[in-house]
């Protein structure tokens, strides 16, 4: 059977997701807890967005393998579901910089990575001392002057869509740069923080927070609005923009087909996988 | 002049407001602080609501006095008003789990502790996995059972008003334990917590914290919501309270009379110190 897990945790003391030897990463705590609770020698997982070094998550989300049997047996005989008993046992052995929100059985075809729809971040940052809030300076920058969201909004409108974003992407052999960019939007929330709403279908390597490096000029007026869609056309990194720091941005919500389409997207995936002869890289 | 400054904390590494000998505080960070950008040899400052030891603040409120040219002259010869300029340089000077978010020049009669009609606290509370977030982990307590909010709103009806809260202080000589709770609700927030907003004209030591521990039994369905207001009229101190912990709690929000009330009450508020013989305790 496939599991499905949601995860959060504040990357401020994590090497990023992924896997990386003598590096603390979520994926290095998490595989080791699954493998010691279900008595087993490895317990691969598959996560929907390797976030990078210092970028949160409160919505991500994976998958695993496991026999059923080997699930009940690591679940005890109390009065708990088996996944219900995973959660509470996992959250008992990870430290509190990442819990585990949920534990569900996977629904055919699932597949955290390939079955995603889309991926939203977002970017927080407190323009302004009055909104610096202690509490809350592990996932919010503070910047020291104002910015103007109505003409990062305008630099915005020249990025939503379907384009190449290599001026945005750190290169890596063999992978598509061509992305679909569904939503870039600033808002101020209840608080007055200024947030960037970003989704995508995927990612490429510090996209988001060089979207973000790219608008924060504007935003200071120091750059014009048109200069966000300049710099896309160019195709090439442009020595201008720098990529924001990573602890302002937070994955928030990976979105999935309900079980009639997985199965159908499941299938697709495959196919477009074999033909591309690479692979997608759904990172932030 | 007098100035009132706006401050936030993350209570989690201080031993409290107020300056005790060899420990952390908040206080204790603030007037050397001052003192050094002031060039004084001491500056002290009142607060409105002296935090206990882990207990948070988004809005407390100080005041302190100083003389127009030493502020001036310690402003430099800068751009900034010398109200802003001793914002940026305090900020420059403190470490990042205490911001001050405001310098203003107070208006006549304002006294940060005397001049506050009321104090607004906020306990936050997680009471699923599915709500736990680590980023927000310093602030929210954990809870391993859900909470009947309406269960715990009727608890709550029978403890607003006017009452000799006794049941909820730890004892001082000579202090007054009548407080007025001006509301006590519970509510969710657009994430799902549990968040209880609690407001009085002044608030006796452990008073929020034990005002939410006589409410957790009830929320778990182990007491009746009739519970709480037996151990109010009972005015000692009951066993079977708990004082809820401290990074739950945050002072949200101190009010003020507009400048034409702030005389009125000063005068009013000096005549009542004098007639007690004692002092107010307008803690969390």
């Amino acid at each position: 059977m496939r599991l499905r897990l949601d995860l959060a945790y504040d990357g401020g003391d994590f090497h990023g997701w992924a896997t990386q030897p003598g590096l603390r990463t979520v994926q290095g705590l998490l595989e080791p807890a699954l493998a010691q609770l279900l008595r087993l020698e490895a317990v691969p997982v598959t996560c929907a967005g390797r976030t990078d070094t210092g970028v949160h998550a409160r919505g991500q989300v994976v998958h695993l393998d496991v026999d059923p049997d080997v699930l009940a047996a690591a679940a005890g005989r109390g009065r708990d579901t088996p996944t219900d008993a995973l959660l509470r046992r996992l959250n008992g052995m990870l430290p509190p910089d990442v819990r585990v929100r949920r534990v569900a059985e996977a629904a055919e075809g699932f597949d955290a990575r390939f079955s995603a729809l889309w991926r939203r971040y977002a970017y927080r940052i407190a323009d302004r001392p009055g909104l610096v809030d202690p509490l809350a300076r592990r996932h919010v920058l503070a910047w020291s002057r104002p910015l103007d969201l109505g003409a990062m909004n305008l630099a915005a409108g020249g990025l939503v869509g379907e384009h190449d974003f290599a001026a945005f992407c750190r290169r890596r052999e063999g992978a598509t740069t061509i992305r679909t960019l569904l939503d870039l939007a600033w808002e101020r929330d209840e608080a007055g923080l200024a947030v960037a709403r970003v989704r995508a279908d995927a990612f490429c390597h510090t996209m988001v927070r060089s979207l973000v490096g790219v608008m924060l000029p504007v935003g200071e007026g120091r750059r014009p609005a048109s200069w966000a869609a300049d710099v896309l056309t160019a195709r090439v990194r442009h020595p201008g923009v720098t990529v924001a720091p990573p602890h302002g941005l937070t994955l928030e919500e990976v979105a999935y087909p309900d079980a009639d389409g997985l199965a159908a997207r499941a299938a697709q995936s495959r196919r477009r996988r074999v033909l591309a002869g690479g692979e997608e890289e759904p990172r932030g």
